[in-house]
This record gives structure tokens, sequence and C-alpha cells, in this order.
């Protein structure tokens, strides 16, 4: 008789689980459907159960990259400095073709956010830029919805140290999954019908949103004063979204935001982040900002200060605002107190906002959605997108009619209305 | 005091030596250059000192893409039979357009041999299919040396296991290892010395062979008495050639071989193999064949029979030859003794022919490289490339010039003039 490793079992039977919620919930992959993952190396064991599970639904070939921690610490401490601006645009352009083509798109995430905070921010931020010029045209096809996606996560030792510093490795390993697994929802009888209830939810509360057409929302709190302007025509979305090629996706999993568009021209006051963001292994604590017409004309930090500054620097975008989204403080990720320094979760504890672009999805069709048209309407566009905390138990959000009304949306961090 | 494994240690220490002879000897990495590697998952350890030393060489951009066996298998239990004539076509396509921008290719070969074996063979043989298809460009690229390009070997569990049957994993693992670092001439104190003293021996053959200018080759031994008609305006190469970019790399780390372009019309008699042919997991046994006007009319094998004769019925071309190689049977491969099941080491212990298609490389300039000329002036063309043993210590080939003299080559499998 062989017994077995309960933490093991349990891991096993966990991803499991999230792999076929990723598969059915999060991509809903079509019969005859190309599904192309992306994934650390540490993934390996998930990244079979989703292959598995993308086969059974009717997928007809998953191909998967994996990335390597290692393989990209070993160019910042060997390759010369001159080749920095270098990416693979060769690769990019061979996913954006397979979306093209019709392929789903499954990214795991969970390598270590921290692994480049002992480089050369410069070259660190050269490889960055050259990265994300080459993946724009791919990033395009996925923000505008071209395909049906899907990102979940993987605990990763790195990742978990991280998140439960001290916690010897496996601990923290099987402690971030446990995280993960609740927070991704999956923990329940039928997870996939436990997410058609959560998204039947967030549709409401972006139904409920739409319909009111707040011209702006003004947060208060704590070091914070902040008037946002929403863009015009813009969109509430939050949980599922149909993708253009008719597939209704669950883009993020988790998820708990109701995010639109605001007006890159109309963001006034400042505000005050409530929890730490982790930009490229940097922890940026206790940003103070402060918005004119719309532009960052005067940021702070105790923390990270110097990367704050470089990342506001990124681009003429990158000083305004891309997205501003609704969490309530009782949320299961904010409940869970942990600071996973991992957008896919942080952002799903707290209300937000983003710097840098805009989702072209939270915008209706009315006036166009090519570039110019977009810009017209007030939406943001950057080579970054850069979410930032600043919801919490004690932050009221209210919304602004064009009229001058006032409607209170959340109080003490809570909505204040049932949808 | 810890005191290291000595197994670890000489596996660490010589993967480290074969990672540098692929990036030094076999791609010869020009700074800046990218480089494509691709590789099965259990070769991370060796890719990971391949990738040091590619950035310590200049590389620009190290970019690996791993095969997983587990997810090929999970294919064949759960995919539905109508999506097997899918490939990546988009992934393969934008490996070609890495190449044209001039990304080097390194190959690392390593997964398992036998991995289809228990597959539907039709499900196999139609997904096979559509990547040579998806994958042609690509090929055509590395076959022309547009780059430089270079395969290397890692050892893994499951092809340890194939090699050394009922010898237990680890040290299966760790005699493969042994019997690839001797295969690739890495054990000297001084490894690009040895290649390079190596490379000149092949091009010294391959140059006295060019000299020569045969109409054909003779093949005599037990079951054999075949006539190798040469194509017009072959070349004889053998060790490292001058890609298109103007680098000099070794395609295949390890090579014995010198070989040309057989003519795919003049091909007469009947030969029989020397040692089985790995195909896709089938061991193909004792094959007998014969050819008139350099098809195959007739064949045969003890084994394997029905994998061979869908084989030969790939294509228009897949019944003719592409090329024709000689190996002396004191080669180091051959004198090992073990049935690799992997091409890149059988080939390099005999001579041998393969079916379907012919090196571009292995043809003149004059009369064009059109795929019209090459197949005017008799090169093969296909989608597969099989090579298949037909040398041995018993064999004897001979030269015959066009004029009707004869010059013999080997005898009982060795060279009979020194170069
Ligand atoms: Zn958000
Ligand atoms: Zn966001
Ligand atoms: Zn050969
Ligand atoms: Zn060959």
């Amino acid at each position: 008789m062989v017994i077995p490793c309960p933490v093991e079992n349990k891991i096993e039977a966990g991803t499991d689980r999230l792999a076929e919620a990723a598969v059915r919930v999060g991509l809903n992959v079509r019969h005859g459907q190309q599904v192309i993952i992306t994934a650390p190396l540490e993934a390996v064991p998930l990244v079979r159960k989703i292959t598995k599970h993308a086969y059974k639904a009717g997928a007809s070939l998953v191909t998967t990259f994996y990335a390597d921690d290692e393989a990209t610490l070993a160019r910042f401490s060997n390759a010369a400095e001159d080749t920095f601006d270098t990416a693979a645009t060769w690769f990019a352009d061979g996913m954006a073709a397979g979306f093209r083509e019709g392929a789903a798109r499954l990214a795991i995430t969970g390598g270590n956010p921290a692994l480049l905070s002992g480089q050369n921010p410069d070259l660190v931020s050269r490889a960055s830029r050259a990265a994300s010029v080459a993946n724009r045209p791919a990033l395009e096809l996925i923000t505008s919805f071209a395909v049906n996606w899907n990102i979940v996560a993987a605990a990763t030792p790195a990742w978990a140290s991280l998140v439960f510093p001290g916690v010897p490795e496996p601990i923290a390993v099987s402690r971030l999954w446990d995280a993960i697994f609740s927070a991704s929802r999956i923990n329940g009888e039928d997870p996939v019908a436990d997410w058609a209830v959560h998204n039947d939810q967030l549709h409401r509360r972006a139904d409920y949103l739409n319909k009111r057409r707040f011209a702006a929302l003004h947060f208060a709190g704590p070091g914070t004063d902040l008037t946002v302007g929403l863009a015009e025509g813009h969109l509430w979305a939050g949980g599922s979204s149909k993708a253009k090629n008719g597939i209704l996706c669950n883009p993020n999993i988790p998820t708990e935001e109701v995010f639109t568009t605001p007006h890159r021209l109309q963001v006034e006051g400042y505000v005050r982040s409530t929890k730490p963001l982790s930009y490229q292994g940097t922890l940026i604590e206790d940003i103070e900002v402060r918005f004119a017409d719309g532009r960052i004309v005067e940021a702070h930090s105790t923390k990270g200060e110097s990367v704050l500054m470089r990342v506001l620097d990124t681009d003429e975008g990158s000083r305004r605002l891309g997205e501003v989204a609704l969490v309530p403080h009782s949320s299961p990720i904010s409940q869970s107190g942990l600071l996973f320094q991992n957008t896919l979760f942080d952002e799903n504890a707290a209300s937000h906002i983003a710097l840098g672009q805009a989702y072209s999805e939270c915008m209706t069709e009315e006036g166009g959605k090519t570039t110019e048209a977009l810009a017209a309407r007030g939406a943001n566009s950057s080579l970054i997108h850069i979410d930032w905390m600043i919801g919490s138990g004690e932050i009221s959000v209210t919304g602004l009619d064009a009229a001058g009304g006032t409607v209170p949306l959340m109080r003490a961090g809570e909505w204040v209305t049932a949808v």
C-alpha cells in the first residue's frame, strides 16, 4: 500500500480543476481551434493538464512556449550591452499570425516577479521596451478580443517565496497554490457553474454602470481626492467577454473588477496608492501623484521612486490613464490580505487605475475604433499598461453625471447599490 | 565538506563542453546574431549552458522552444480524429522569418524515438505530414544554408532506456551522455582544435571525390549490388560548411560522413540494410529493396514492413534517393556498436543512402538552383528525408567514371586511399 502525500494530492487535484476552468471557462475552446500557451518552465505540470483538457474540449493543436527565468538572467550576466535592443519580432509576428488564423491564447503567469530587480535598470528597460514594441501587434489582437483568450496563474518557487517570505519553499508553494485555487473560484463542487454565477454578477454591475453613463468618477479617501473623467462612449466591462470570433471567454481567472476607459485629458486631483505596486521586481510604495488635464504632473513614492519616474517617462501616454476599475473591498482576494506582486491578483484586490494603454474593448463602436478616433474620444495610448491600486475599506466612489448630479457608488470600499 | 557526486559532475562538465562546442564549432555565433533553439523539455540543463555560451559569444537574443513528449501523447490520447491534419504553420513561418532576418538555428535532438510507436499509425502519419508541410519553408532555409545551423544531442531518460534496454534509468542516461560526448569529439583537451583537424580531414575527402567527378558509385556486399548514379553537378560535402551569411558552421555534431546527391532516375540494383532503421518509434529491420530507373520497385523488411510501405508511399519522391554518404567502418560511432535509434548518430556509423529530399547544398551553382533546374539535373524532391544504413565492414564501394573506368574507394568498409 502506498499512502499518497496529502499536499501533492491536493495540488494535483486543484491544478486539474484549474486547468479545466482555464479551458472551459477561460478560453471556452471551440472544436478544431488551435491553442497557443505561454508559461514559465516551472508550470509544466499545469500546462500538461491544460493540454489534456484542451484536446478533450476539441482543440486541434496545442502549442506551448516556455519561458525560462534562468535563460533571461543568463542574458543579463553574459550578453554584450550593445545587443539589448533586440527582440524576437519574428516570433511575436508568428504568434500574431496564429491569432489571425483563429488560435486561442492562454497565458500562464507565475514567473519570478523580482527576477530582474538586481540587474542594470537601463538594460532591463531597453530589453523590455524592445519586447513591448515587438509584441504590440500580437497584443493588440488580444486586447481587441480578435480571439478568445485567458490568463491563469501557476505557483512557482520563486514567486511563492516572495509572497510568503521566510516560509520554507515547499510550504510557500503549497500556500500559494491554495491562494490561487481559492481566488480562481475553483474550490466549489461545480466551478463552471460557480463561474456562471460570478460572471452574471459582474455583467449586471457593468450593465448598471453603462446605463448610468457617468461623465466622471470621484474617488475620496485618505490622501485621495481624484476626479476621473470617462472617455466619450466608454463601456464598462467585467467577467466574460464575447470575442470577435463569437466565443464567450473569461480573459482573466481570477477576476473581480468592473472597468472602463478614463478620458486621457480629464483627470484632476491627487491620489495615494493603497497597496505597493510591484513593477519588474521593484516594489513601489506609497505612491502619491497629482493629475492636471489628465496628466501626472507630480509624483512621489517612499520606495522605488526612480523606477516610478522611469515608468512615467516611457512615452507620451505613460503619464495618463488607460483604465479605471472598481473592486469591492470584500472581494476574496482583498480578504486574503496577501500582496501577490502579480497584477492578475493584486488588481482584483482593490479598485485601481492603470497608467498607459486603454482597452478598445471598453469603448462603443460609435465614433469608430481607429487609433485616431479612439484618441479623439479620450482613450489613451502607450507601450505600457500598469495597474495601480487605489481602493481600500476607506475609499468612497461617487458617479458624476454630465448635468452635475452625483450618485454614491461605493462607500467604505463597498457597493452602495445591489444589482 | 561535501563530496560531489562523480556522475553528476562528469555530466555537468561534459554538457558544458558540449554546449561550448555547439556554440563555437556548431553555430560559430556572430556578434549580434539571434539564436533560435529547439529542444526536448528534458534538455533544460544543456539549453541553459548553450544559452550562456551563446551570449558570451555575442548572441543578441537566444529564444528556446521546448517540445514536450507528454503533450504530444496527450494529443493522441484525447484529440478528435478530425483535427490531426492541423499544424502550427504560423509558428513555422515565424521561425522562417527569424532565419530570413539572420537568426542562427540550433536543434537539440533527444526526444523519445519510440514515442508514437503505440499510437494509431494513420493519425501519426497525418500529423507528421501536416507538420512537414508547415515546416517546409523553414527547413528549406536550413538545408540551403541561408544561416548557420547545428544539431547536437541531449541524453533523455526515454531515449537512454531504448539505447540501453534493461539498464537502470540513471545509469542508462549516464552511459548515453558518455556515448554522446565521445561521438561528439569533445573529450579532448581542446575540442575546438580537435574539430578543426576533423573538419580538415572531411574537407580533404570531399575535395578528393569532387575532383574525381564520378558518374556513379557501386556498392557491393552481402545482399547488395547497387549502382547509384550521381546527379549532374553533384557536390560532395562533409564537416563544416560556409552558410550564405558567410559564417562557417558545423551543421551536425557529431558528423563522420561525406555525402552528395544521387541522380533520382539513375539508381539500379538491390541493397540490404546493415542496421535497423528507427522511424517514428518503429524499428524497420533487414530492409531489402530493388531499384529500377532510380525508383524502389520492390521492398521488404522482416520487421516494420507496413511502416516502410507507408513511408515509401508518402509522395512522388519518397521512393527515390536524395543522398548517398560514405562513412568508414572504423568511425568512432560505428565502433561504439550502439544502435542510437537517432539519425544524427546512426547515419554517422555507416555508409548510407537517404530516401527523399536532396540537399541543394550538394549541387553546383552551374545550371541553377531553382526547384525545376535541380530536378532536371537529377536532384530528388520529397517531404521526407530518411537516412538508411547500408555500410558495414563487408561493403566495397567503387567509383565509376563516365568513360567506364573504375576506382576502388572503400574495401571492407574502409577508405582505400588516404587524403
Ligand atoms: Zn483592471
Ligand atoms: Zn489593467
Ligand atoms: Zn547523411
Ligand atoms: Zn541524411
